[in-house]
């Protein structure tokens, strides 16, 4: 334990992200200074927001440069400490990067709450656990027998997204690649219906879901889901516009929703977001998550890679719809 | 005074309107019964979304039917009445549709109110103002400093629309077809900037004239415009989708707005709203309208075709850009 692992950004994704994108680099062990900790990384969560970052085509958080440490997001244990809120042995979650080791001043780390499973914790209280929250209670709002739809649904975030409407008595239909996923979705997360995309007849089988239409629409995914949706939507429908996966990897210019117009004859709504805007209120959702969490009514699935070296192959599969729930690197036991 | 001039709907626009989509037929003049008055109709108002009338593809009023009296709101004069309410010789506004003379048992009639001519009151107080004022004061909401980009920003719901964003303290910008109309937006209307869509560069001349942004983006166009206004949203900007005016005489599937997606980055809001649903909050709005009329810190100019056989023409121009404000026939004096 003198060497500390980390992937660098080594170049920025064009197209697809690929390996020769991240350099494996052995760093040396931090050392921590007056009132920090070491954290030895065990877990770390992958989100497709990631892509945007190493692209530095967003402005909402400051770009990442050619041989930073790859950010992101995981849970420790803290190996060495001088700081007494955090003694050694504890669990704790922060911005970590993709490195086997970090030195932290504790200011945004977090303590995994009592109860939770690691993997609970990085899964549903992560970013993409609050994400679900803010834009599903906060922009959605969605009301107690209204239609819920969720595409990208066994997502982390759309599975996530689609109990909370659940949670607040909402009908909900996912939309998701695959029988397994679907089923899913319908057996354990209860939701009142799955759509698998790959099977094709989608607005033949959205129509007999939603019949009256759809009043929440939380899209993930653009492109033709983002039409369909928009197709279908009731009136006064908020369509909260939380990502695009199917644009990720997508180089050129791109489509818009050709239905937009129907928002007009709807009297809808189509509204994005970003979730760091809600910082102040992450206690409010972390909360809310932890008791439901703790009351078995939040369910939640992770897809874990074993070994650092995973890392980019599990941010890859994200994009080709690899993963059920959150996807994660176990990077220590 | 025994023949009644009607146009009636011969046939659903395929693409633009056209002259034959109209049959001038010469009915008769109607009898009225108890209660009721009969109105000599003088001026006729033009909308775009006639045509989604003519074409039945919109839901949110019921569809026109081939050989109806095309539908339309006027000002006119009541030559015979049974109703106290409006004696003789009242002015009165109502949907009296395309036709010279309309009986009316009064519960649509507004009579106009004093002070405001019938010209400024087929345009301000007529449809197009009332969407100007729920568009801009109820979803895009403009508070004093903000930029407020029109698009349209000559037409009768724009000029509206541009003004009363100018009388909550914005900073206005429209984007309109030609010297003439920008020169009138900025020397008469109070507007901070127009941009001729005509004379190219658009993207720069709106970044020059919207450096940090836009907050509020009123659209009546779509396209490239919509598009235009989408890449230059400011955070948490707030799109209005009032129409389509580059969409409405196309017939093929039309592509959608590519940059919505910076409605995410920016964490903004794209509403689409029909006026139609705040008919209980008309008259709220005609207050408004009315004293800032009377005050003349509303502005207003009318477009006016002189003669009954110009209707279909006056309908055809709206689609062409050949009015500035409001498009009128005058039917009789």
């Amino acid at each position: 334990m003198s060497v500390n692992r980390q992937f660098l950004l080594q170049a920025r994704p064009e197209g697809p992200i690929k390996h020769s994108d991240f350099k494996l680099f052995e760093g040396a062990l931090p050392e921590i200074n007056e009132g920090e900790v070491l954290v030895q990384v065990l877990l770390v969560a992958l989100e497709p927001a990631m892509k945007g970052w190493m692209e530095a085509r967003v402005d909402y958080v400051a770009p990442m440069q050619i041989g930073d440490v790859m950010r992101g997001r995981g849970l420790g244990r803290v190996i060495e400490s001088d700081n007494t809120a955090f003694p050694e042995g504890t669990l704790v979650m922060g911005g970590f990067g993709w490195q086997e080791y970090a030195a932290s001043r504790g200011v945004d780390l977090t303590i995994l709450p009592e109860g939770i499973t690691p993997e609970a914790a990085m899964n549903v209280l992560g970013i993409t656990g609050l994400t679900a929250y803010f834009g599903m209670m906060d922009i959605g709002k969605p009301e107690a027998g209204e239609t819920v739809l969720v595409s990208g649904a066994a997502g982390a975030t759309g599975s996530v997204a689609g109990q909370l409407a659940h949670l607040s008595g909402a009908r909900v239909v996912g939309i998701a690649g695959g029988r397994v996923k679907c089923d899913w979705l319908v057996d354990d997360l209860g939701f009142a219906g799955a759509i698998d995309y790959k099977a094709g007849e989608l607005a033949e089988q959205l129509k007999a879901l939603a019949p009256d239409g759809v009043n929440v629409f939380f899209d993930n995914v653009g492109g033709d889901i983002l039409d369909l949706g928009l197709e279908n939507i009731a009136d006064r429908a908020r369509v909260v516009l939380c990502g695009g996966i199917s644009r990720y990897n997508e180089t050129g210019p791109l489509a818009g929703p050709k239905n937009y117009f129907n928002l007009i004859y709807r009297r809808a709504r189509m509204e994005g977001f970003i979730v760091i805007d809600y910082a102040k209120r992450f206690p409010e959702a972390s909360s809310y998550l932890v008791d439901h969490l703790r009351s078995g009514e939040l369910k939640h699935h992770e897809t874990v890679l074993d070994g650092f070296e995973q890392l980019p192959q599990a941010l890859m599969d994200l994009f080709t719809g690899g993963n059920i729930g959150k996807q994660l690197v176990r990077v220590a036991d």
